[in-house]
């Protein structure tokens, strides 16, 4: 398995982190899981077990060994059906709640197998999830991290990061080029950016867990934000693999999710495109997957094509008002990044997409206890003397 | 199992939340495990497993059942070794990462499997991890939930929570009284409190999981943070059923740590009171177990006595060191009022009472990312252009 290939002209390279393909592609690694077969509980290698099955679960289909430390503690993230925000006549809905990862997002994944493969510093162009994932993992195996951020990045972040102790640079200029510098010149740093090899490899796991909990049986699609298109890829090679050992009765499709202010791999879809091209975004709430000009786009496209999914485009409103849902009737707090999935479910379910007999697995990548509501809505929150709580209380039970 | 019983003096009655025995001392449920063994892998009961084993892998020892939704979600927290904290020629170093939860507490444990059990509206007395927690189930089940806060709590605090769209009061007036209130008067809200018999019969949970991870062996002593006791409640509850189970080679030590400001438990186990008597306690950055009047206390000072164990005082500067500790060199991000756990250890290792042969488990109850600091420290965010990135991040790795 220790080769990268290019899933678009199928060139190989050796591994080592060479990012992307002559072609402009970018590269995955070589593994196929013909022999791969579901595991048994996992070992921590020390003979303590691991409080949870976590990602290394699959170690056997990884390009890594854990490291030990924090990394023994990503993935493994609960998947559970919420019958409170299917729609009527809808799917049933399953969510993967990757926020419980130990730093709170879906990028502990591709951090952990990252981590455990390269050798000294470690570094990444993010100033949210990943940034923050980053500078953890490195913190728990003493590694050097080089923490990229923009230069508007809002203080509080700054503070959530640096307390893994990292070396954080705000970056004046044009943030945008910064993963284009990372990858053409050697600056002696490994960057675990969004697509890098290594960290699809991680982030492949989260299909891995989710086909295994519905085993022998499958999900008929698994729906999720796509920004970058790393996670994307990292779910098709999952499910390419996982085909390619029978392990799967049919291939889940594959359902991409955007916001509308920012959904160039969206707009390829629909016009039917080959390529995704950069487009002019405008702001959103759904800020860790504002990209106008994702890296692995054209994978991302791709991956939706050849499952039969879609790409789908969720307008601001829709999304806020999915955030709220998730929060108010399925008790998961959501970054609105995160609700465009179950948005997209709803749309989908009601253009006739998805029926009652369909089991979609939506994948919410972050919690949002961590970028949360700074102010409670007023009218949630009632004064009251002590002596006045029987009354108020009695008041809503009866 | 269905029957609740005093620890301290044998009483016992009916299931349904008395709360208190007549002797004055807290209740929990008469289970004694004695035909218990660790289970096969669990399954969400629609054909669909766990995405990881939750805490319903030990259904047969809990008054309630999955009652789906975000409950399947509670526990099976991660648990892994950090030698970057161990202290040299000190003990190893098992982190159980609590913070992983899906509202990012221990809370979660005792709100799912109370929630499990009862119908109707829920409740509790809380402005911290427990409110979170309580809405949030809530929300998951359809329920009502009651919320009461103190009047001066953050108002970032209750924006957390409202999000789960709970009924939400600030209440004027004794606080700490509250607790009481909620016992002595039948509002038609059932209040899942700090140490409620079904909260504590959550709660225990996380010790049979540290426990399964080291089976057939056990850890050499459990180590938490104390507050009302309720967790320290449900910790030891879980070793007496293991040791009736024949599933311990010995019992682990139970170790509570307390902030030195607010201390009652520390200060009757140093005097060798056999009751916990309030104190006057001073603000602490620990706020989540500040509670100078614990009403579990008694019951906690027995746990630590019982298993050969301690309750231990840390100074605040030892806290915070810690608190840094854990997030600069472990990578897990904690409350103050976790630190306390591993900074006990640290004070025990240096006075002899761990060594490097023992195996000692802490109890990370919360994740620091939810409350985390809002401002960086400004030594550590360094601003640089575009261009001179590539030579400010070799100065690093030379």
């Amino acid at each position: 398995m220790d080769r990268l290939v290019c899933y678009d002209c199928g060139e190989t390279y050796p591994a080592g982190e060479a990012a992307r393909c002559a072609c402009g592609e970018p590269l995955w690694f070589d593994t196929d899981g013909t022999e791969f077969s579901w595991p048994d509980a996992s070992d921590a290698g020390d003979g303590v077990r691991l409080g949870r099955d976590s990602l290394w679960r699959y170690e056997s289909v990884l390009p890594a060994s854990p490291p030990g430390g924090l990394a023994a503690a990503a993935g493994g993230t609960p998947l559970f059906r919420a019958p409170s925000i299917e729609p009527p006549d809808g799917p049933r809905i399953h969510l993967k709640v990757e926020g419980t990862n130990p730093t709170g997002s879906f990028k502990d994944r591709g951090t952990a197998v990252g981590i455990g493969r390269l050798d000294g510093p470690v570094g990444t162009v993010s100033h949210g999830n990943m940034a923050l994932s980053v500078a953890a993992h490195a913190a728990a195996l003493d590694r050097e991290a080089v923490i990229l951020v923009a230069e508007d990045t809002p203080d509080s972040r700054l503070a959530m990061i640096a307390q893994h102790d990292p070396h954080l640079f705000r970056v004046r200029g044009e943030y945008g080029r910064l993963y284009d510098d990372t990858l053409e010149r050697d600056l002696g740093v490994a960057f675990l950016n969004s697509d890098a090899p290594l960290r699809v490899a991680g982030q492949k796991t989260v299909a891995y867990e989710i086909c295994e909990a519905f085993a022998p049986d499958a999900p008929d699609a698994i729906v999720l934000p796509v920004s970058s298109g790393g996670q994307a890829s990292g779910v098709w090679k999952a499910l390419r693999e996982l085909d390619a050992a029978g392990l799967l009765p049919a291939v889940p499709r594959i359902y991409l999710a955007q916001a509308a202010r920012c959904d160039p791999i969206a707009r390829a879809f629909r016009r039917g495109d080959a390529r995704v091209e950069p487009v002019e975004g405008e702001p959103t709430a759904a800020v860790s997957i504002n990209n106008a000009d994702p890296p692995s786009g054209t994978r991302a496209l791709a991956a939706a094509r050849a499952t039969d999914g879609a790409v789908v485009s969720v307008s601001e409103e829709a999304m806020l008002a999915e955030t709220d849902r998730l929060a108010a009737d399925a008790g998961v707090s959501v970054e609105p990044s995160c609700a465009v999935a179950t948005a997209a479910i709803r749309e989908l379910a009601a253009a006739g997409e998805f029926g009652p007999d369909d089991d979609i697995a939506a994948i919410l990548t972050g919690s949002g206890y961590k970028y949360g509501p700074s102010e409670a809505d007023g009218s949630t929150v009632r004064e009251v003397d002590r002596a006045d709580v029987p009354d108020a209380v009695r008041e809503i039970v009866s």
